[in-house]
């Protein structure tokens, strides 16, 4: 009798993958181009395949990361014999072409379904309700393997075209950097500033959790707003965040932190409030990140 | 008998405050220099006052929010007799010094007690269990006033210091000005690629909601590591970060958005990977943000 997922891939991902699999008590097989990196998840319970090949006719499902899409060619070409009626979730990062190319190579060799995914988290948040998986490819495709995949994590279906979850790796690790930019230059104010000067950045960070849900919902409705193409302001238009901007770069020089994050900022908000869209709220400002 | 809380200011915040109070169940009694505006919490249900001392009178805790602390003084002077006993809560925004300055001037005039406030949130937020309002001064005050608080949203004590709500107020502000700026340089690069070009800004916006949840606990991560001062980067090291950053920027580029935001954020990033700092963590930039 087979296993239901295999693990092709044991670095520090896959190796994670298959323990968070184990974990949530799925029968799991695992390879590795190189051998002994199958020890622990087999200590664990796994079932060990002598080839790629082994692996993928063991279950149905197999999942495939490792380093680049060329690996996965390396690992998946020598056994597209066994490929036919599998279905592969591939979650090795790369870009959007490969995932795409990917998908096309694995149609042609039979495979029962393909999704092109990434992973966005580190090895270590693997198996927590928040790690965040992303999926493209047929959507019946991935509600069929949602219950097993859900041992990973939080596994999301983005589109049917496999080359999505690259663009969105990519858009959110921007999300990811302009959030601890934010966070970091206002741990270093609270930390600079005399009144704030017993609160630690721990402290600092619990009141900042909760007020990401605030800004979650600002999030929201300025999405609404882009989607929409009306852009009021309500009552946090953008005449209001510049002359609170204003506080914010002050109290960095007053404080010696490096203005340049919310300088920048404010550039961006001045030239719409120059423009005479002050009235206007956030979502507004995606006009002027277009330069053609 | 007296009502459980008087609300002193009914502007758009002040209006909002006094409807979460009456929505909650609290007796409430309100008032406001310019009478109108007490009109349509009183056709709700709540008390009206003639004057700002008979408001004070009225309830054994007051919240004021007037647009200016000059106006927190303009309306608490002439009823300085009236706040005896009373518990104050003044949830005004303005500079870190005038809530000390408040405090200290109710002190003097035998209040029993004084927090010093700001709320994060808008008014059309006010009532929702998200809200975040912060307050500072005695625990034993923000304690014993919190079943009460608790209905205008996520009542947080942040520190005995009257000056601290202002404090986190700049620096909460600043953290939501880099998560929207991410937000907005992501959704448009979402929106100009061909890959992404059918994913509407709510679509990436929901799944970038999931995302923040990972964000958060990098947040969390790097706040120990800032408070410890030690930055290891474990399997999300800065040469990853900048490697990332790099397809980030590319990317930007090549769909024709503007890349100064994640250029400024590679050049922290970068300054620090020569100074020797790849294996570190985010958290080790913080050193780079302060200027003396
Ligand atoms: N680590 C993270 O934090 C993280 C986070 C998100 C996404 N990812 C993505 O997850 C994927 C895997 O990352 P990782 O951290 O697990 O990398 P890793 O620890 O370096 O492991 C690389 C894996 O790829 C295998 N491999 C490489 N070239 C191969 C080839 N030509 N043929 C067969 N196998 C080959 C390696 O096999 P050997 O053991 O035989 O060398 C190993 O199993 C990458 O695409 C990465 O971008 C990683
Ligand atoms: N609105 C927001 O989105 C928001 C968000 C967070 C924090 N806040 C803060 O909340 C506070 C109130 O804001 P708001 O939006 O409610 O402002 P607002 O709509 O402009 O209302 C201002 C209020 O202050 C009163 N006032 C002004 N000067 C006065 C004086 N000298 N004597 C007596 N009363 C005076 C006004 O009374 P009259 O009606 O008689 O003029 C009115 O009740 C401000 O500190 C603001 O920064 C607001």
């Amino acid at each position: 009798m087979g296993t239901e997922v295999s693990v092709l891939g044991l670095g520090a991902m896959g190796s994670a993958l298959a323990g968070a699999f184990l974990a949530a008590g799925h029968r799991t097989t695992v390879w590795n181009r190189t051998p002994a990196k199958a020890e622990p998840p087999a200590a664990r319970g796994a079932e060990r395949a002598g080839s790629a090949a082994e692996a993928l006719a063991a279950s149905p499902l197999a999942v495939v990361c490792v380093s680049t899409y060329d690996a996965v060619l390396d690992v998946l070409e020598p056994a597209a014999a066994a490929l036919a009626g599998r279905t592969v979730v591939n979650l090795t990062s790369g870009p959007p072409g490969d995932g795409r190319q990917t998908a096309e190579w694995a149609a042609r060799h039979g495979v029962a379904g393909y999704l092109d995914g990434v992973v966005m988290s580190t090895p270590a948040g693997i198996g927590r309700p928040d790690a965040l998986l992303l999926h493209a490819g047929p959507v019946s495709v991935f509600e069929a393997h949602r219950p097993v995949l859900a041992a990973l994590g939080d596994p999301v279906h983005v589109g049917e075209d496999h080359g999505l979850p690259s663009v969105y790796d990519t858009a959110l690790l921007g999300l990811m950097w302009g959030a601890l930019t934010g966070w970091l230059h206002s741990t270093a104010l609270m930390r600079a500033d005399p009144g704030g000067g017993g609160v630690t950045a721990t402290a600092f960070t619990e009141v900042a959790g909760r007020w990401m849900k605030t800004v979650g919902a600002f999030m929201d409705e300025a999405a609404r707003q882009v989607d929409s193409g009306r852009t009021p302001g309500g009552d946090f238009p953008l005449d209001l965040h510049l002359m609170t901007m204003d506080i914010l770069v002050h109290a960095s020089e007053l404080r010696g932190i490096d203005a340049g994050f919310p300088e920048l900022v404010r550039e961006l908000v001045r030239k719409a409030v120059d423009d005479g869209h002050g009235g206007d709220g956030y979502a507004r400002l995606i006009g002027y990140l277009r330069k053609r």
